[in-house]
């Protein structure tokens, strides 16, 4: 367990010179719109957590109208005359990497944003209020006819947006700039072929071995609020801090980020039957946590104070959740604490046997709950349908067939319902895009506690002695602390001395796999 | 238990005349700043139920910048230039009700805001959210001090604002027209004498009386789990409408408003020793609660959409606490509730003696917690200390020792601790002028429950049957409805066919306690 507390700021290159006119002008019209963008945070946030249910009529028209008001403010020519002065001044030596890292991320966001009208960012926002209502019915009916009319608002609101903002080679690209800034359709096919070949031969070779993990262990029946003990001790365990975030609960687990260190929170869903699926997800969700709550607190109400990327947070996400929190030599000190609050199941059974059963490997239905091995193939699912559908190849009443086809072919199940097969997700409320970063943050994991071992030759043997705190601050340092201060490309060349590459998760999951199922 | 679902409105004297252009123009500025106050009320629930200890500071920001922004957008010259036209139009037959009251209202608004420039306005939003971290910490340590430097910039703050608002009498006037229009010190204290002699009277005759009231059956331990099915269900029997509101736990009980019927949200707080605290707190916010849902829905996203005044608001929590919640009439049905909960505390109690516990008169320190016939010098000694600290009578240190001084003056007892004493409200950090609405609300709550009785001769009966449904639906109809479309004078007057007086609360309060005492 460790602290978090808030130190001044060793690392000057992230304060920003606001004795520059310039640079207190930008910073002004800046945290206005980070405080706006901190309240639209908070409002999604309680949507999924408190909002009454016959309240979302309200909430969407607050929505829009905070998420219009965002946009006139940030698209105020004031932001762009500053931003023009400015990049040719920041490159000076006297200005600092978050001045440097602020003109280019605020550019980049200003450019994309004033390329749409306010009314198409209002009709957006209203879209994915709406529609986010729609998904929760929708879901608990088992019932995708109420939800197509609104996937069918989110294609064209999506295609419009991708034609503003243009492409050069196709329509996905614009979507996928979003996010990670400068990822292309191309790039991604280029990563995600070694990971479905890799993922594909290696689920192959497990259904050969002829073995079979039980995770019989997890299943059964684990009360709810013993469950909400073990998630807040876990989290405690790998440093995420309580007096700056909060653990609620929610349809689907998620984190949200308040532009500061201050405020980061986090939600899972409990299932009585599985206790995996609150575990895993606080571990993931609690990743996601520990990088906001790391970034410098210089950087707070600005652009900069969030994760490098999307890719880059689910880097911390699948870190914490797959590199630490599904290995036996984190689970070697703390498996203590799940057996001491659920004695009945596990008081009989190992660590070994516990890890070996958060392992197993099996074609599911369910991609927040999927084993490494296959996780990426869902994603890689949703990738194809996304392009599709911007490319406007796709008609929405054929999804559904569509989804099961593809679950057929590369994994070999078909959902019984679309509750557990196209309504799953919660994303396409929002846009496209965005899964393909799941991915790459798997790729970066990988990459980066590759570089922990290196660094630490004797990691394994201190997360059996119950650390974790070692990793925590070396990422803070390296990574957390930066916040958005580089490009993603130009972080993971700081921090692991070369550029990204598919090659380390390729390398993991091989040695990983290999190892559990004797291959 | 009945149903809120809202219908199409009935009252077409409720609806805006959108076909007029200068209406509707008017209702699209207003629409955008009801939906950014929802957001700042979002904010404070969230500040109060949820926020992380250690974000305080973030919310600050997003808090001042938020309020900077209403004021700005609400005090637009285009706003002006539509009042001052359509103040000179709505009077014609062809608009409606809710036209001339939108006139009327934002006018009221429109003239006190555009007195006040933009950094008053963030720099008063500041010291209330810094303030309430501040009292919250001062209040669980017992350690006026550390909240005496924002008590003091409260005062400032109150000053100037009313010094830029203006008044023909005493600076008070300034801040007392803020949440009751029209209303002057000099009124309040012609209301508040007699209030006050019944009072002193009351006790004096209770004191000599002899009689004691036991009410240590509502002392000892109750599972706060238990205690939470029993607010709901008490609310659930008033007819509060879950799917449009929800109950919460916070420091001080209290209503967030969202400027609709769609969502208005309750917090009690529990004390495991005693189960009056959250019971009459969940009447009583359930009240306002009641109050909030019931506008029609065709005054939402506007200054309609809330009570006619925090007067006539405090007159509902105060009429579903009191005059029905403490009434043996409405517990003959319900009291099986709180005994099923706590079987081994009321299985050999009598509703007799429990609604006798719940009356009983007592001096006490704390307000929200006491009796009826006290309450009101709780109030009367706020207002006294409120007028003093904004005509600068006052220093700040030597507070507490006047209200200990005021306490054993007016009740007979002196506050053991600042906790229990000067901390206990959360008000201070908001501004004055807001307590008498309280004494206010007691007066509206006598007299409009006076009518209920003229109207429905039978209603203790009908209460002893378990039925509220028809109180609730005939001030749906007749007051919740109507929002802030009348003056809360001429409400009064439509309500009871006479203005407001304090005789009614008199004799209420004389025969209640004459008959409960004996006397």
């Amino acid at each position: 367990m460790e602290s978090t507390t808030h130190h001044s700021v060793a690392d000057t290159s992230l304060v920003f010179t606001r004795s520059d006119e310039q640079v207190q002008a930008l910073l002004q019209r800046l945290h206005e719109v980070a405080d706006l963008e901190a309240l639209g945070a908070l409002a999604d946030w309680d949507q999924q957590t408190a909002l009454p249910k016959g309240a979302y009529e309200a909430r969407m028209h607050q929505m829009a109208t905070l998420q219009g008001l965002v946009h006139e403010r940030f698209t105020h020519p004031e932001i762009g005359s500053l931003l023009q002065k400015l990049s040719e001044r920041v490159i000076q030596p006297e200005f600092t990497a978050a001045d440097r890292g602020l003109v280019r991320q605020t550019l980049h966001s200003y450019n994309r944003a004033t390329k749409l009208p306010r009314s198409l960012v209002e009709e957006q926002e209203r879209v994915r209020a709406a529609g986010t209502e729609a998904w929760i019915n929708a879901r608990s009916n088992n019932d995708f006819a109420t939800f197509a009319p609104w996937l069918t608002k989110t294609i064209a609101i999506q295609r419009e947006i991708a034609d503003r903002i243009g492409y050069a080679e196709t329509r996905y690209d614009a979507l996928l700039d979003a996010t990670e800034p400068g990822l292309t359709t191309a790039r991604v096919e280029e990563l995600f072929a070694p990971v479905r070949k890799v993922s594909s031969d290696l689920l192959q070779r497990i259904q050969a071995s002829g073995t079979d993990i039980d995770d019989s262990i997890l299943q059964g029946t684990f009360s709810i609020e013993q469950q909400q003990i073990l998630c807040e001790k876990i989290l405690q365990v790998i440093g995420y801090d309580f007096n700056h975030g909060q653990l609620a609960r929610s349809a689907h687990p998620f984190t949200t980020s308040f532009g500061s260190p201050l405020d980061a929170r986090l939600t899972v869903r409990y299932s009585e039957q599985f206790l995996q699926s609150s575990l895993m997800a606080a571990l993931h969700e609690g990743g996601h946590g520990l990088y906001e709550q790391g970034q410098s607190k210089s950087l707070m109400r600005t652009p900069l104070a969030t994760g490098a990327s999307m890719g880059m947070h689910e880097s911390q996400s699948r870190l914490w959740e797959n590199a630490i929190g599904r290995s036996e030599a984190f689970w070697t000190r703390h498996y203590a604490i799940v057996q001491e609050l659920f004695p009945a199941q596990f008081k009989n059974v190992d660590v070994r046997a516990f890890v070996r059963a958060l392992n197993k490997v099996q074609p599911s239905l369910i991609r927040v709950e999927a084993d490494e091995v296959t996780y990426n193939l869902h994603i890689i699912i949703r990738f194809e349908l996304e392009q599709a559908m911007v490319n406007g190849e796709i008609a929405v009443e054929s999804l559904p067939g569509l989804w099961n086809a593809k679950y057929q072919e590369y994994l070999g199940i078909t959902p019984p319902s679309d509750a557990d097969g196209i309504l799953q997700d919660i994303h396409w409320t929002s846009g496209f895009g965005y899964f393909p970063d799941y991915t790459l943050g798997n790729l970066y994991s990988a990459q980066i506690f590759a570089t922990l071992h290196r660094l630490f030759p004797d990691m394994d043997e201190r997360l059996k002695h119950g650390e974790t705190g070692f990793i925590l601050q070396w990422l803070r340092e390296n990574m957390y602390a930066l916040g958005t201060t580089y490009l993603p490309e130009d972080l993971i060349q700081r921090l692991t001395g070369e550029p990204g590459s598919p090659q380390y998760f390729i390398d993991y999951l091989t040695h990983k796999f290999t190892e559990i199922y004797d291959l």
